[in-house]
């Protein structure tokens, strides 16, 4: 089995996911500002693994500070942290990986920092080595809502490619298959960057789990054909009231289940909550480079001197979503009581 | 400007839609065989275009049948008739084309050989010419729909590539611009053969109509952010109902303009018109190959050995239907009585 991230011996190691399914080639990244660009070029993507590769950069950018004192070293910390968090603005585990580090750091500032890096260290793995227990514990609770026989529609890659390993969406659907049900998956190929034809539909295949592709404009044909018994995605940002930010096009596949009678859930740790924003609203929005729409294989799909748009996610009201399964359970509505109710438990 | 299909001296040339935008280079075809490969192979396509190609196809075809007498002359048409007609299941217009032709040779079967020829070769002639005409007063039964600052959404290409010229969907935003409107028009590229992004986006831009190209999973989002006013698409094949047949993709954009109260167009010719289908559901589907949405510019972006779907049509319920967009005039709900009116006109 692959290993989406890891970190060994200085360097963070990750399956170039730019270069599936074509090639497995991975990339090592010594310092944070190569976690960085490796974010930023979606080199490593998914909500969850974002989370995780910005700890292990963090630990990357530290591990080498020579300042003696607390002070100085956090410092030179902050800089790191705030280099690695402008990588990419939408998903929230971003911000809360490189969190979870800081305030680590702060928890043992009166360690030596010979010891505090290698605090640092051990937070940086138990990070990775949490997101894929919280993804096992997602699909246990997830796995309810299939039957034996489903067909599963997923957007997007919220697999073992999106995290530490096993998935959030595609962990509720591993489950499922573990426990024997016969379901298969219909994947969207997710225009742009085709994370569905080119990881989510690679991944599952290496679990030999039945999967068809499609491209994202025949969802709504093959749920009006009763193809579809279910959809489950995956989630980049979360808000107090349940609204959903997730990549591009998952508002119109909400839309579409609606339409259709069809369950819509949404796979997510609890990290993935921002219960700072009231609605989804509040989410930004990455906009991305324009040759992602205009190029595929390098080669220009599109005439020049058009304009072109490349919002990189969208964001489902909660009214759309009928589950937000987490690790701690699975919230329904109304979403600001429930992810409430999640949040505090512990 | 640019011609779809001409026909000049036994020679049917085409433009090769596969090439655009980045090569303009023409197709010629010497044989009806070769007309009804490039209709299956995409060379031309666009229900309206299809029928001036699939005439011109039966004329090239049935040109240099020796045959004396009308019995033996009608006989090798019909093979050259159902030869074409093989080429694609769902655009009725390809039948239409074939069946115009079919009927100007019975209507003139006491006419000798030579000049049934030069008279087929008039009809092929006219047909392509009175589909500009036709393009045009659509253009200006729809042009009223669209406000000064308007933004449309349209879906494929039902452009002048997808006609003999001027288009049906694009020939309403045509009409808009030319009466000096301020519109601009949201492409949604339209996987997987990309008529969106390499021919709408490519004829807009030779117009100077302003044009943005985004993915189709997208659509959604920009209809929320309230940055489209209109939709209108094309048809292959409207129902008596109003059930209308067009890429795949329309359906949910439909749905999703239904979802936002953004009012939705077909434009269409008569000929688009099935008026012995009594609902969208007898409309044939094309299943098309695997490898368009298995490989893009000759690259796989799939892994292989799943399961892939390509339909290359949807149906689009009347129910999501604001008004169907023709020659004659605009029929609305309900659509049974008010497109057999448009029909019984004349």
């Amino acid at each position: 089995m692959f290993k989406t991230i890891e970190y060994k011996n200085g360097v963070v190691r990750m399956i170039d996911q730019r270069k599936l399914p074509t090639e497995e080639v991975y990339a090592e990244c010594r310092d944070y500002k190569e976690v960085s660009e490796a974010i930023k070029e979606m080199i490593i993507r998914g909500a969850p693994a974002i989370g995780v590769a910005a700890a292990m950069g963090v630990f990357v950018g530290i591990k080498d500070i020579e300042a003696k004192g607390f002070e100085p070293f956090y410092k030179e910390m902050e800089k790191v942290c705030a280099y690695i968090a402008a990588s990419r603005p939408t998903a929230v585990n971003l911000f809360w990986g490189i969190n979870r580090m800081k305030e680590k750091a702060i928890q043992n500032k009166t360690d030596d920092i010979k010891k505090l890096k290698s605090i640092l260290e051990n937070e940086a793995m138990a990070i990775y080595e949490e997101d894929i227990r919280t993804n096992m514990a997602i699909g246990e609770h997830g796995e309810q809502f299939i039957k034996d026989g489903d067909t599963i529609l997923t957007h997007c890659n919220a697999g073992a490619l999106a995290t530490a390993g096993y998935g959030t969406a595609l962990g509720v659907i591993r489950a499922a298959h573990n426990k024997g049900k016969k379901i298969s998956v219909i994947a969207d190929e997710t225009r742009p960057f085709l994370q569905g034809a080119r990881l989510t539909a690679w991944e599952l295949k290496k679990d030999n789990i039945p999967v068809t592709l499609i491209t994202d404009n025949m969802a709504g044909y093959f749920m009006k054909k009763n193809k579809i018994n279910l959809v489950v995605v995956g989630a980049d940002r979360i808000a107090s009231n349940g609204d959903t930010a997730n990549k591009i096009g998952t508002y119109s596949v909400a839309i579409l289940a609606k339409e259709h009678n069809i369950p819509f859930y949404v796979a997510a740790p609890i990290s993935t909550l921002d219960m700072t924003l009231k609605t989804g609203d509040e989410i930004p929005i990455e906009e991305r480079d324009k040759r992602e729409v205009t190029h595929l294989n390098n080669k220009a799909i599109a005439p020049e001197g058009i304009g072109i748009l490349n919002p990189a996610f969208d964001v489902t009201p909660n009214k759309y979503i009928t589950g937000i399964i987490t690790e701690r359970g699975v919230a329904k509505q109304p979403f600001t009581s429930s992810l409430k109710g999640l949040v505090n438990q512990k």
